[in-house]
């Protein structure tokens, strides 16, 4: 059976760090679910692309309780009403805590910290919101992803290419993703 | 005034390259408008992620002739339908003809071989589609973009970062491009 991620999609999320992490994952041959925070409507993201997520995150979770891979896709906007949802608390910690890979991107990482997640981990996150990453967390620079055991992060858009790699890396193996790599062209162009 | 950019959107097409393009252009201060070919709706790209144009590309045409860029996303099924419209090929006959930018990413040069656009010119394109460029081009390999007067091309999905930039630099400057790709933290993370 091949592995699944979910994905939640905020309004404001940033649609490239969205759109490259579910493509690869997909890619990957990873069973994506792309879920609505507040429900199944079209969401208006932060450079105004539209994604229509697949199902609301109620209906994700009422199908699947426990995920391989929970994602939180970056966006100034969409990471705050991430960090603002209990519903968004709470599977973090249960996925957490079951040694699921939880991972974000950009100014995802501030999830973390509203939610107490992944607490005493070396993460890294968007330059500008380095201050919100409290002394209870070991802040990384000069790296494009960071992963401590089951906690990924990553920096911004333009490392999403790699913080979906590495995702894949962990969920399908190295040679899946060495594959994903090469048909994307991202070298040996 | 701000330049424009008319990025069309067919079913089938490769959700990254189109997300990527236009955030990026969007963040550089291009007005993009995301047209769908076969009208309004919600379109279902490559890798399932359902993508909502603003406008139907008759709309955008009505609206405005001529665009300072045309840009056609791969994906190999959108990519078939892009060569296949007639309103497609008139319109990158006419805005190579008055100088604009006409541009395509992965399978999408394919697109200007049917139309019979960019004749003479320096392309590259997604490396399996090679074949299909015909000896009325120059095939490029080993560079992530190719420019040549006004056509534009690039690879693939793990290209368009840099596809993005090139198109950012020639609508509005150098300067602009490399806010950019500091903002995206594609380099300096």
């Amino acid at each position: 059976m091949s592995k699944s991620a979910l994905v939640i999609l905020a309004q404001g999320a940033e649609e490239m760090e969205t759109v490259i992490t579910v493509d690869m994952l997909r890619r990957g041959g990873v069973t994506v679910t792309v879920a609505g925070l507040d429900g199944s409507d079209p969401v208006l993201c932060s450079r105004q692309i539209t994604l229509v997520p697949d199902k609301s995150l109620a209906d994700a979770l009422t199908e699947k309780q426990q995920y391989d891979a929970v994602i939180l896709p970056g966006g100034l906007e969409g990471s705050d009403r991430l960090s603002k949802s209990s519903v968004v608390g709470t599977l973090l910690k249960e996925h957490e805590n079951t040694g699921k890979i939880v991972a974000a991107i950009c100014a995802a990482p501030t999830a973390f910290v509203a939610h107490g997640v992944a607490k005493g981990k070396r993460v890294t996150s968007y330059p500008t919101t380095k201050d919100k990453i409290t002394s209870d967390y070991s802040y990384v620079e000069g790296e494009r992803v960071v992963v401590d055991d089951n906690i990924v992060t990553s920096r911004g858009p333009g490392t999403a290419y790699w913080f979906g790699l590495k995702l894949i890396e962990m969920l399908t193996g190295k040679e899946k993703a060495d594959q994903v790599e090469k048909g994307m062209i991202i070298t040996g162009y």
